[in-house]
């Protein structure tokens, strides 16, 4: 057996005593976990200032740097975030239906835990945390393999944690972090097949790329965002500006950060000059029709139509109907989330109903597909896979179901 | 473009009608293809003699000559199962769940189709219209690809319902059939990635390992069923008997039938030899304890526990204990069907939280599990892997959720 199955095993092995533990217990862990963390706060930041001196030193860009970088605030808000999943409902033992069969026979449907969650992340020390409460709490080991980048300030992490839950009457094992930070090791933690149910990957297109060729394990793919506004002829182009500002520069770097501006011809005139003037310090580039309509727009390819900026760039384009709005989001959507501004019911009816995505959102920003904005409390990814889950993934998107059927001596005839 | 993509990329533009296609219409689909199967039976039993004949003259075994045979009982049954399908409710459309935030934004999770359900099986010509017609009702295109041994069958099959479904006014493209049969095309076919939703491999072993080295787009494993029936020490023996029987014989061939007889060391004198009498013309293979209870029993080995029969053959064993029960599971289940037999509250309680598999069943036989059995009408498959479905796959495990978002202007602070 390899060190990282061993690993795996270990991490399985506390799975199944975490499906068992109550409520109660998992949420001591969370806060003992969290109490433990703010005491430790010194080593934490000794590890991680490790991590970062490296990482000046080999010249990382200041904004990968300031990512890394923890301070004791930041300590404090991953405890906080501990508490918070504590503090939310436990999906687990939920019977989500049932019924009785004509011979007899009661079939519950319960939600139970995954299993072990594997997790591969990039930078950022908090997923180490963020992503162990939410395993815990829904009754899960979290595997966790972070980047090399980051490796003294997650060993840090998760020792306390792991401490902390072992405090709190659980194994430490429901955290078990990869300490082997190579290629090779990614690539055979994703092939862990009998000790990963679920992967979750939390990184860029390369890490999905590698998923997609060398992962055995089930997986769900937290995918780009190549979110469009459609600001449609019946559209309150007052409400149309205000969401498309706060769709694309609220956050820039987020998935559901809007890429794409899609004007209906009947209002373009009017709107996108207004839209160009209150996008400033956005570089907007266009079609044909939307250049001529601003003075300075530069030309979007269709690798600009395609292309998820993640900063602040727009690409423009004018339709002549919600028809071609939809054809346009098919061909260069990602299936995140797509809006449309509109005060025509039939327009707003067909683009929910027509619009393949995670999230189609009528007269509101992209901005709001998000665990928390969607009330689940925190959420491990936004999933732009249909399997499973869609969206974003709270709590219950870490659970599976089992069937439970109980009868009085029923055989089949 | 292959011929493959283009294939592919039809049953998606297919997808898309069949997204919106209204209930009835799609009920009307169905059983216009149910009408002209049985009209065109004669052609379809001329297309079936062709596989049979190659089949014959190669030498296959006479059992699977008779699963690829058609007469004019198979054809209606065919039918039959279509209008089935055309009489179950349609999942599509239905309101998971929804809720309002704080801000106003109404959120509603609400059912809608996957889009392309790729197919891959061996023999059986049913399949190609049992999977058309659940993909069908579920508002989702059929991609399939059939084996080399039925595809004059499959072809003939495919050409009717495809005439029938347009006949009733929507896409013949909801259903396509791969006729290129090489192993190079199952390759290729589960690369398709952005064009099928969600594979379903309905075959042996070695599908479900080519599934797992190749595959990139998602995919559900309907994996092996080594089902255990354990005989509690508080069980009601006649009761236990009876579903041990039922589980070992009523259809050993299937993925629900038990494989292996567990029975607390408390009742096994008792309990065994009866068993032993009344399971004739099993072939048992047990550990010593098992063995020294019943003559002639043969020894088994783990790989013995560890496999599937699926066949007139089950291993045995004593175990001391409820939780020595759990442990055998835990090592030689396969995640599918686990049944104790005891009037003890605890046991049942303990058994059916602590064993993870897709039904844990209470004094019942493990032949339960199935879809028309859990009362889905139909099923596609049984899923036994934790992501998505588990267990039996109906016509819900057929579709996905959206987000529908609605606001009036609402964006994030």
């Amino acid at each position: 057996m390899t060190a990282l199955e061993e690993s795996g095993r270990r991490a399985q092995a506390a799975s199944r005593e975490l499906a068992r533990a109550s409520t109660a217990d998992k949420d001591a862990a969370l806060r003992a976990g969290a109490d433990l963390l703010v005491q430790r706060t010194d080593d934490v930041l000794a590890a991680n200032q490790v991590d970062v001196a490296r990482a000046v030193e080999s010249g990382t860009t200041a904004t990968v740097v300031d990512r890394l970088r923890l301070d004791a605030g930041r300590v404090e808000a991953m405890a906080a975030g501990l508490r918070q999943v504590a503090a939310l409902a436990d999906p687990v033992g939920e019977v989500v239906d049932g019924w009785t069969r004509p011979n007899g026979l009661r079939i519950t449907r319960v939600r139970v835990p995954l299993g072990v969650i594997g997790i591969i992340y990039e930078n950022r020390p908090n997923v180490t945390s963020d992503a162990a409460g939410l395993c815990l709490k829904s009754g899960n080991a979290a595997f966790l393999r972070g980047s090399s980048a980051a490796i003294s300030s997650n060993i840090a992490i998760a020792a306390v944690l792991r401490e902390g839950f072992a405090k709190a009457g659980l194994p430490e094992d429901s955290l078990v972090l990869v300490e082997d930070t190579s290629r090779e090791s990614a690539t055979r933690f994703m092939q862990l097949r009998g000790l990963i149910d679920c992967l979750v990957p939390r990184g860029g297109a390369s890490l999905i790329a590698a998923i997609l060729e060398h992962a055995t394990v089930p997986y769900v793919i937290d995918g780009d965002g190549n979110c469009h506004v459609y600001v449609d002829a019946a559209a309150d182009l007052d409400m149309a500006l205000a969401i498309v500002v706060n769709a694309k520069t609220q956050r820039p770097s987020v998935c559901n950060a809007a890429e794409s501006l899609l004007v209906h011809e009947a209002v373009a005139a009017e709107f996108l000059p207004r839209a160009a003037a209150a996008l400033d310090g956005v570089s907007l580039v266009g079609d044909s029709t939307a250049r001529a309509l601003v003075a300075g727009m530069g030309e979007a390819t269709d690798d600009d139509f395609a292309t998820e900026f993640l900063d602040l760039k727009m690409s423009v384009a004018v339709v002549p109907s919600l028809d071609a709005a939809m054809d346009h989001i098919r061909r260069f959507g990602s299936g995140h989330t797509e809006a449309i501004v509109t005060g025509n019911l039939s327009a707003a009816r067909r683009f929910t109903t027509e619009v393949d995505a995670a999230a189609v959102v009528v007269n509101a920003s992209t901005r709001f597909t998000d665990g928390e904005q969607f009330g689940f409390g925190a959420e491990i990814g936004i999933s732009t896979q249909k399997l499973h889950a869609r969206g974003p993934m709270g709590l219950r998107e870490l659970t599976t179901v089992k069937y439970v059927v109980e009868g009085d001596g029923q055989v089949r005839g």
